[in-house]
């Protein structure tokens, strides 16, 4: 299926699909250090917890390289850039996941070694990743019924990820497997991912699709017209506690309310064992002009005081199960990760 | 006060700024035809229940004039006119409220004495909302403590009424009132009333503000940050179910999984006791365009499938109360509203 691919290793480079374009403009971004990928991770021209694991990643890889040819102490210059790159994005986990990953493929490594050796690493983090979203595709699907209509927030999709994407790859699989299935977008406010790249994901591939602003969610569901919510995740507490994209709170408690399953779908990248709750989860708040201003265009009063948060935490006993590469855990769901995790890592 | 004024009548004039423009510019748009003002209502220049009704009464003088003018037929010429001002909203019952009453002014009236009796009965019902929004905050003040962060959605302030407000009037009484008060503003798309006129109206009167988007609210009211829900409403039916701007439903059900009251603020030119419950209450469905473009900007696919609702319906049983210039129905608000209205009718 032609996904359109957010991240490319090629030739030693590291080919981003730069998604603040999106869909106006379909612009790569190639970039040779890993200054440039922390930058693109910063203004998300990559994003999506997945994808951000992958790209961090290969920055490692490309950080190894401008060791070598600036003639610092390797270990030391990568490390530092590790650092740099963590500090980008503090709520998706599987950043700093993918970087600590790296980190100990070296640990014991000689210098001349690490370029080669991270590679591999990311390399293998990329083809995991792809593979676990296939299997979480063939999990979640079974969720599904001809002619469901599901809910879903932010992008989850292939821009998201390096496979068919979580919470959109389980309606692709589903899809494929021959179901009818209506998708209504949030359009996902401030930086509106939803209407921005779901959109595009959905019908370039066909797949009937309708958007609507982030609050008609509640009065759709009133009408009858969602059978189902599905979301992706940012970072996942010990107790089942789902950091993800601002809005998804608000989506699971009126899923609640209106007796509609409220499904979060993530590779066990993005569970974190060292973080007990979802009050833990450290939540980043951004650039208030995000909000003030839309493709530029100011839409608030100049210097309007502004509350943004990227993220929101849904409490565990709001969610109906999370779907991974192992199955759906339901129930005691951060028992069940746990256990899932520890055979994954 | 200095209140941004939505409407003025003058030498034969009807004068409406133009809210699409803010906050980037102050535009007046000087009407002289019922057609200009039917435009300026499609196009929502001039919005808000309360805002409405006024325009269409004094488009109704304007209508009386022309119809002189052409030699047309005076009766027949003023209600062909009231009939396409009618069609212009179909959800926001005061303006064919309005409309309704100044043709009911003219019913035996000779058509020389069209003019005077419209203009006559538009200025009273002018004055009539003033002096209801100025009734309403001294009920609805009392409700607030020193200290409660409000929370409100699309704009209910002056530029919505003719006076200070439904909603905002409330927070603006409980602040004149010595009360610190702390407003939390939805954006409200589409249109974003709540960023460009409720965020203009709050910084002018250095009322403390803080903008968020639609789907920050429940996160907000999550980490205790929201004591109190007010808005206004575009229609309230018989039984006390409440038509308003799009979001305001997902608002209330938010507000009762969290404990904190809900008021639907509105004047008695708001219930329609023809209207037995909300779902009959008609809603209307706007232009896609306005969700894919922000600013004139395109923020989705071109040609994307979209809904575009500009109201919903918010059951009476997630209704705190309703207040008005009679005071605040509670319990049994549809049977307190209906022997108020009768008061005034």
């Amino acid at each position: 299926m032609g996904h359109l691919q957010s991240i490319e290793w090629r030739d030693g480079i590291l080919r981003l699909l730069d998604q603040t374009r999106l869909p106006a403009e379909l612009v790569y971004l190639d970039c040779r250090t890993h200054r440039e990928v922390a930058e693109a991770i910063g203004r998300l021209a990559v994003r999506g917890a997945p994808a951000l694991g992958v790209a961090g990643a290969f920055a490692l890889v490309l950080a190894a390289r401008e060791a070598r040819g600036t003639g610092e102490d390797v270990p030391h210059f990568v490390q530092k850039a590790a650092a740099e790159l963590r500090a980008t994005r503090p709520t998706a986990v599987n950043l700093g996941w993918a970087l600590d990953r790296l980190l100990a493929t070296v640990e014991k490594a000689r210098p001349e070694e690490f370029e080669a050796l991270l590679l591999a690493e990311a390399q293998s983090i990329l083809e995991e990743e792809r593979r676990a979203e296939a299997a979480i595709g063939r999990h979640g699907q079974a969720l599904l019924a001809d002619g469901d209509a599901v809910l879903t927030h932010c992008n989850t999709g292939s821009l998201a990820t390096t496979g068919i994407g979580t919470a959109l790859g389980v309606i692709r699989a589903a899809v494929e497997a021959g179901k009818r299935i209506h998708v209504c977008v949030d359009e996902t406010r401030p930086l509106l991912q939803g209407a921005r790249l779901t959109m595009t994901e959905l019908l370039a591939e066909g797949i009937p699709a309708t958007l609507i602003c982030d609050n008609m969610a509640a009065y759709l569901m009133r009408r009858g017209q969602v059978t189902a919510v599905l979301v992706g995740a940012d970072r996942i507490a010990r107790n089942g506690d789902v950091a993800n994209k601002i809005g998804t709170y608000g989506l699971a408690v009126l899923a609640r309310y209106h007796g509609i399953p409220f499904y979060v779908v993530a590779p066990l990248s993005t569970p974190d064992p060292a973080i007990p709750c979802g009050e833990e989860i450290p939540i980043e708040e951004r650039d208030p002009e995000e909000v003030r201003r839309i493709g530029g265009v100011l839409v608030a009063p100049a210097g309007a005081p502004v509350w943004n948060p990227a993220f929101d935490v849904t409490p565990v006993e709001l969610i109906t199960g999370i779907i991974t590469e192992y199955g759906v855990a339901r129930g005691e769901i951060g028992r069940i990760l746990a256990g899932w995790y520890g055979r994954r890592n």
